[in-house]
C-alpha cells in the first residue's frame, strides 16, 4: 500500500507523530530550505510559518497539496486563488485561540479603562499613587462588536457578565444587532468599537478617517483582527488630535511594527504584538487533537472541519 | 425647630448641599482643624479622610454624633468600640465601590495570566515581542474567593463568565463553597487565592507562611481586602523563593507603602496602591444618594442603610 505523505514543521512533531495511524507517511522540516524541497511530495501538508511569504512560497511549491492545515485562525497570508484552483482543502486554526483572544480583549479594555499602564509606571518608580489614572467601568457601557465568529461570541460573553450593552453586526437582524449597512451611522452611540473580523478584501480599512470621526471622543477601538483592517495613518492621526480616547492594537501594519513608528508611543494606544492568540499554554495541543480528527476524516472522505472558504477567506 | 446639625467634609459638598432637606443645618469643613472645631457640632458626621488618624480623632471628638456616614466600605480606621458605646450609628459605602473593585480584581488576574506588565515594558521599549510572556487562561482555572460580600459575589459573577471555577467560603454549606474550618486543607487546589474578606481581628493575617506554603507554586494571591488580612513578610518571602507564583495587591500594609520597601521590585508582584476602588467616577454620586436616601430614613426614625455591625467590622 502506499503511503499518503505529510509534510510539516518539526514544531508540531512532538505532539502529532505518536499518534499518526500507519496509513500516514510523515517527513518533517525545520528550515524554510527543507520545507520548499520536500513541499511537492505533500498529499497533507501543515506549513505555518512566522514570515509569511515563505509560507505562501511553500505552498505554492506543494504542487500536489490536497490538503493543507494551519494552526491559525487567519489565513490572509496564502495564496487562496492558487489552493482554489489546485482544489486544495483548508483547515484553519478558527477557534483554537479564540478563548485567549477573547480573555486578552476583555483584559485591554480593562487596563484601558482603569489606565493600568500608569500604575505599572508608577510601581516600576516605586510610587504610590493616591488616585486612579483612569475612573471608567465597563459596568453600563457600549460596545460594538464586528464580527461574531468563534471569537466575537467568547467576547459577547464575557462583557455582558460585567454590564456591557454589546451590539453586534449581522447579516439576520436580531436583538442588539444591526445590519452591515447600519453600523457606520450608529458609532457615535457607543464606547468600545471591537474589531474581530477576517482580513478580507471587504474588511479592509472598514475602519477610516470618516469612521474615527464619527467615533466618541471617549471611545477605544480595540483591534484583534488585522492591521489592514483600519487605515492606520488615519488612527494615528486621530489618537494624536484625542479625537477618540484610544486604542488597543494586537496586530498592526505592518508586523512587527518598526522601532520608530509613531504608535509604539501615544500614551493613548497599546500594542500588544500579536500575542493574544499566544497567550495560552494549549494552542498546540489544540491544534494536534483537532489535525488528527481531521485526519481521520479525510482517510474516510469525510468533510473536514473547520474548512476554510476560498471565496470568502475565512 | 431647632435644625439638626450635620458636619461633613467640602469634597461632597457640591453633590450634597444643593438636595438638604431644610431640617438639616449643614457645616463643611476644608482643613482637620476646621473639622475638629465642628465636631462636637455634629449629630449626623461625614468625616472621611486620607489619614486615619486623623479621621479617628474628629470621630472622638463628635461626642454629641448619632449617626455617622463613610464613603468607604472599610471602617478598621474608626475608633468602633467608642461609637458602639455612645450608641452611634454608623453607615458605610459598602458595595459602592463594589463594581469598580470586581473589574480590577479580573485586570490584576488577566494581566498577571497574559505576562501582560513586560508587554507593556516592551512597548516602551518599541520592542515587538514574538511570543507571550504569559500563557496562562483564566478559562478552566479554579479561584477560591475568601470573603462574599458585595464584592465577592461581583467577582464570582465576572469569573465565571470566564469559566473559572469559583469556591467560596460561608457557613452555610452549598455547592461550590467550603466552611470557614476547609479551606486551609484545600488551598492546594486552587490556581487563584482572592481575598475580599472585611479587615477585622478574625481575618487578621489569615493568609500566613502556612497558608502560602500549602499553595499551588503557580497560584496567585489577589488582594483588595486589607494589607492586615496578609502576613506581609511571610509573602515577600514567598514571592522571592518563587513559592507561589505571584501576588496582586491592591492593599499593603503600611500604606502608602515605604519607596524602598522589597514589594515594589518584585517580578512577580503587582502593587495597585488602593486605587481599586477609586477607579470609578461614580464614587461620590452613588455615595451622596445613597446618604440623601438615609437622611429621609433617619428623619421618620427607620432604619438606616447599610448599617455597620459595630461588633464585627463591617
Amino acid at each position: 500500500m502506499t503511503k499518503t505523505k505529510f509534510v510539516a514543521s518539526s514544531l508540531i512533531r512532538a505532539m502529532v507523530e505518536p499518534r499518526l495511524p500507519d496509513w500516514v507517511e510523515a517527513h518533517w522540516y525545520v528550515t524554510k530550505e527543507e520545507a520548499m524541497e520536500l513541499a511537492p511530495l505533500a498529499e497533507i501538508g501543515w506549513f505555518d510559518m512566522y514570515d509569511k511569504k515563505d509560507m505562501a512560497a511553500i505552498i505554492t511549491a506543494a504542487t500536489n497539496l490536497k490538503w493543507l492545515n494551519s494552526i491559525y485562525a487567519g489565513v490572509d497570508g496564502m495564496p487562496l486563488a492558487e489552493l482554489k484552483k489546485r482544489g486544495t482543502k483548508v483547515t484553519n486554526g478558527a477557534g483554537i485561540n479564540a478563548i485567549t483572544i477573547a480573555e486578552y480583549v476583555v483584559m485591554g479594555m480593562l487596563n484601558i479603562a482603569k489606565g493600568y499602564r500608569e500604575v505599572m509606571h508608577a510601581q516600576d518608580r516605586h510610587e504610590w499613587l493616591v488616585d486612579s489614572p483612569g475612573k471608567v467601568e465597563l459596568y453600563g457601557s457600549k460596545a460594538l462588536l464586528l464580527g461574531y465568529g468563534a471569537i466575537g461570541k467568547l467576547i459577547e460573553e464575557r462583557l455582558k457578565a460585567f454590564n456591557v450593552d454589546v451590539t453586534i453586526v449581522r447579516r439576520t437582524p436580531g436583538p442588539s444587532s444591526l445590519a452591515p449597512d447600519a453600523w457606520q451611522a450608529r458609532l457615535g452611540e457607543f464606547d468600545w468599537v471591537i474589531l474581530a473580523v477576517p482580513a478580507t478584501p471587504e474588511t479592509e480599512e472598514m475602519i477610516g478617517a470618516d469612521e474615527l470621526a464619527e467615533m466618541k471622543q471617549s471611545a477605544v477601538l480595540v483591534n484583534i483582527a488585522r492591521g489592514s483592517v483600519v487605515d492606520q495613518d488615519a488612527l494615528v492621526q486621530a489618537l494624536q488630535d484625542q479625537q477618540i480616547g484610544g486604542a488597543f492594537l494586537d496586530v498592526t501594519t505592518p508586523e512587527p511594527l518598526p522601532a520608530d513608528h509613531p504608535l509604539w508611543s501615544l500614551d493613548n494606544c497599546h500594542i500588544s504584538m500579536h500575542l493574544s492568540g499566544r497567550a495560552q499554554d494549549k494552542m498546540f495541543v489544540r491544534s494536534a487533537e483537532r489535525f488528527l480528527e481531521n485526519l481521520k476524516r479525510y482517510h474516510k472522505g469525510e468533510k473536514l472541519e473547520p474548512l476554510v472558504n476560498l471565496d470568502l477567506g475565512y
